[in-house]
């Protein structure tokens, strides 16, 4: 009874407070806010650029994580900024089967996560949630998460960079669009920005520093080798909440299911002689041709029903198995013995497929399935599989989800009436981590062209970073607003 | 008149002189000599044994050489003992376009070449010659190349040797056969001690220092890196002579014919992308498959013609391309734009290719002839062949040629009436520029198998040392008595 009359109260509350800011009032406040007021300060143009300066390697990461805890600190007033190091996770982090990050806790004591909390407000008219019968009324926060992760990949040849200086931040057009400059721009330093720019849009459009909801605000690292920072930022309590949101560049698409992946090394095996006798040896690099031939098909094995599958269709290869590197041999005049493939294996999102599942059946596949049907040689002399370095877990959120329609609405009023283009990520995320460990149902949309990730000359759309941050923007006010889970 | 008179007193002095010595006497007095005094004489174990425990390799061979030069002088009586460096040669030697060691010619001061000269003995009754129709008398000394390598190539992973130290010269008993374990005994330290003893042998058998030819005893370095060693002794004068041996380990096999070599590096390029979406980029890894196809048929294209030739015929490929390095990629979820493999490409030793036009061949297959009719790919992105590091000149010598004949008796005699084999080298050797540069007939005979070269476990056998030391004797005391040239 009592809880029937705090809902009254507050459905009445909620009524009075909000009869002069209709939906379509609120849109067009956000959206003002981040396009002309947020995008004109020149301090937030700086802010951007701070964080592109910083050479967010891995070892490298405190810079940024410095600024960023103070913004949130100082500026978005966050109740709680924890700043801490994987180290202090301990066994439970290091030991975890999940962990894969190739630092040590000593090595990782200079790279800090930061993680800001903010309370939801308590004069918040909207905070009581009840089950979409009404049979139940909790007197709960909704809690959101939006989550990122400011470590970078190798900037590779940097001669080749026609934009010098990999960091530079630069801002300049092409054409009538703004872009931005930089190692880390469109993965992920423009999406993490793109978060920042909803909060500060909200609090502004509410009038309010905290909102409607429990926020959580991650700032990690080690996403790159395997999503280490956010699995820790999950076991320090951070991972659970009603939804989260990874704005990797996904160019606006909206994934609700992310490609999980694996690494692997394979090893293929042969017999040394002198290059002039080369018949007395057995060349691993012709071997593994054989292996490479027997791997593609794997690959086509695996996605030949998924192309069926509307999440997958805009994809050529929706879950790709991909062979990055290949050593063998040291001596040009010698007949190679040993070749080593390393390369990462996509895991089917569809709620079916493990990391482990996915393991075996590579490992069938090259020791009984298809390889030795190619070569009877790999019988005698097998390959050997080794996983090795990263992994992701997959993600996947239902498409009939809150998070996922409250996005798909956001998009299209962002976008005046654009449907938002919805699919299964072609890579992996710490989505899968917050999906599978948090419990959370996590999506990823965010600003960038993911063929600008870890290429050369890697920059990013000013407008795109702003265009996110409405979306994310009008999300929240939906969705905080939103009694319904 | 006088030449003739001269001859004629010259023929006179050499029938008697021969006449208590039949062949057959000094063939029976060398064996006895070599087998029985020679071998069961301690200090010529011990003399085989201090050079197999200097660790040889470049930089670190003046132990050794010191060694090998002391015995020349002071042992066999040299009459000059060259011990230079190759910086002496300047650019003659490192401007040379066969010119190939990676060392500077700082580095090499460290590295002493040995090189004995002997002149033929004053009293020696046929140090003249005449032309087959006698029409010319020439009063010249015959001259005779000995040329051995001493460098080694590492011995990998030693934990790997079943016999530890790959440097203990250790002496040990395989069934009935003695053998000498170490790095260095098959290729090629035992051969040069057969050098050494069929100099001692005609020293004792012919109970004289002196032959009766100009004898020069080439202890070399730098021949695993291309030959640059033997090159730097032709340069300094050491290198035309009318015959030369060289005892790489053949299993006392003939080698009239060296193959020649020369290592290529081959680029293929790709484009990057995510392996997420890893049609976006193009796979240098995949690329490289078919340009290891396209090398292995240019490889059966040039042997096919060889395979009817009967100095090749024992061998599977008498002309291999060995692809002995592949390296790609530096990050298993990225497409991998750029693969390098790295091979040797034989040279055939016909008397017709060379390397310039070998090298011409393999860069129009690929370019022209083949790789673009498997993928016309290439024609828009184009492999690069770069020519690098070590590179052997072929050798070819007649068959019919006196040192081949010659030699091929001497094999029958000291075998009781075996027929020695006649082949093309599988692999270059140092005889490759005795021939080319220096203008010699060089043929390759000696002691060890070639699938124990640059092999863990390297070891010899001593009888086999001590047998190519007698036919080296009996080729050396027919060879300087025949007045024909």
């Amino acid at each position: 009874m009592k809880h029937t009359s705090l809902l009254l109260i507050c459905l009445i509350i909620h009524a009075i407070c909000c009869q002069q800011n209709t939906p379509q009032d609120i849109a067009q406040k956000i959206k003002e806010y981040i396009h002309q007021t947020h995008r004109n300060d020149i301090k937030n143009k700086n802010l951007l650029q701070s964080w592109i300066r910083q050479a967010s390697f891995p070892g490298n990461e405190s810079g940024i994580q410095n600024i960023i805890a103070k913004t949130l600190k100082d500026d978005l007033k966050f109740d709680n900024v924890d700043v801490f190091d994987m180290s202090r996770l301990g066994d439970e982090l290091f030991k975890n089967k999940l962990f894969r990050s190739p630092r040590t806790a000593e090595q990782l004591k200079v790279s800090p996560i930061v993680v800001g909390v903010m309370e939801p407000s308590d004069s918040c008219p909207s905070f009581v949630e009840i089950n979409t019968d009404a049979s139940q009324i909790n007197q709960r926060y909704k809690s959101l998460i939006l989550n990122g992760h400011v470590d970078v990949v190798p900037i590779g040849d940097e001669t080749q960079w026609k934009h010098k200086d990999a960091f530079s931040g630069e801002y300049y057009h092409d054409g009538d669009s703004e872009r931005i400059h930089g190692r880390g721009t469109t993965d992920m330093k423009g999406g993490i920005f793109s978060s920042l720019i909803a909060v500060q849009a909200i609090q502004h459009v509410f009038n309010t520093t905290r909102l409607c909801a429990k926020l959580i605000f991650q700032s990690v690292i080690e996403e790159e080798s395997g999503g280490s920072g956010t699995l820790a930022a999950i076991l320090r309590g951070y991972g659970t909440a009603d939804a989260a949101i990874v704005p990797e560049p996904t160019g606006m698409k909206l994934f609700p299911r992310q490609q999980g992946s694996q690494w692997f090394r394979i090893h293929i095996y042969g017999k040394q002689a002198h290059g002039g006798t080369r018949y007395e040896g057995i060349s691993a690099i012709e071997k593994s041709t054989t292996v490479i031939k027997s791997i593609l098909s794997l690959e086509e094995f695996r996605n030949k029903p998924l192309r069926s599958d509307k999440m997958f269709s805009s994809l050529p290869i929706p879950v790709p198995i991909n062979i990055g590197v290949i050593k063998g041999g040291e001596w040009p005049s010698s007949v190679c013995d040993h070749v080593v493939l390393e390369g990462r294996m996509g895991i089917i999102p569809d709620g079916k497929e493990t990391i482990d599942s996915a393991k075996q059946m590579l490992e069938q596949w090259l020791s009984k399935d298809d390889l030795i049907q190619l070569d009877s040689y790999f019988e005698k002399v097998p390959v050997r599989v080794e996983w090795f370095g990263a992994a992701w877990v997959p993600g996947h959120v239902d498409t009939e989800h809150q998070v996922v329609q409250t996005l798909q609405r956001a998009y299209e009023t962002a976008t005046n009436g654009q449907q938002v283009t919805v699919a299964s990520s072609p890579w992996a995320t710490d989505a899968g981590y917050l999906n599978t460990v948090g419990g959370t149902p996590a999506v990823v949309i965010g600003p960038g062209q993911t063929s600008l990730a870890h290429q050369l000359d890697e920059s990013i759309s000013v407008d795109e970073i702003y265009k996110c941050g409405e979306v994310i923007a009008l999300f929240i006010s939906e969705w905080m607003m939103n009694l319904k889970k």
